[in-house]
């Protein structure tokens, strides 16, 4: 059991932006601090942009941005849009399943459980928590040597 | 996010000797039951028995039963003997990862947080709360119509 790589890198993105706020970040820039390819972080952004996480701004100086405040984005925000789905055993999902016992089984509702209990906790911790030590984490990036692009008014 | 297909047959495995208590259960029954091969579920049955969750009794008129009471088996001890790790993210292994941000970054002890969230549900659940519906479970699987094969004193 163990997230995607998307879900991944979709936090550290986020963390990205989050120790680098009131710049644009770029992608390029991202990639590398992270030693990833430009095109597999664009793939990524794509669901957190759609759904109003980061923000893209077009053009020679543009970049990516959070479009809306660290505290906001609860890591449960950034799994649901990352994670293909939560079907923990074949039973969760009617069509997939030949197991004789579905209608009288508990495991279902066990499990069901268990990810509500997993998804509580995710919803306690922002974006804002995970880069509560900034100064270090801004530092690890690199943040603090590149020449980052900042927003316009 | 989900079990693996072990866990999955392991928790049916265990589920059918409990409908089946008092008797002996033929993995060639199991496998017919499931409709997999018995060699997946001898695969399975291996960390089982190894463990001491099931018992393996050999010979012509051999079985499998479980191996101790069916309230004393919890849906946790059987997936932490089938998965293979809960490594939920690459930073959950030092030496899997390359993330610049691993000493001050705080996702990891959130989803560890998480984790142990899903693992306190799933240590509540037991075998024997599975197949509190036992008279429905017994004849869905056919145990009301096969010829078993009862355990000696």
């Amino acid at each position: 059991m163990r997230l995607t790589k998307q879900t991944n890198y979709a936090i550290r993105i986020l963390m990205y932006c989050a120790a680098n706020e009131g710049q644009l970040s770029r992608v390029s820039e991202i990639a590398k601090a992270y030693s990833v390819s430009d095109l597999f972080l664009f793939k990524i952004l794509k669901p957190l942009v759609d759904n109003g996480i980061v923000e893209s701004i077009r053009g020679r100086n543009g970049g990516i941005k959070l479009a809306k405040p660290t505290h906001e984005i609860t890591l449960l925000d950034v799994v649901q849009l990352t994670e293909d789905n939560f079907a923990m055993a074949d039973c969760f999902d009617n069509d997939e399943t030949n197991c004789p016992l579905l209608d009288y089984c508990a495991l279902n509702s066990a499990l069901r459980e268990a990810l509500t209990a997993f998804f509580n906790v995710l919803e306690k911790h922002t974006i804002a928590t995970l880069v509560a030590d900034r100064p270090n984490i801004t530092a690890l990036l690199g943040l603090d040597l590149i020449d980052v692009a900042p927003i316009k008014a």
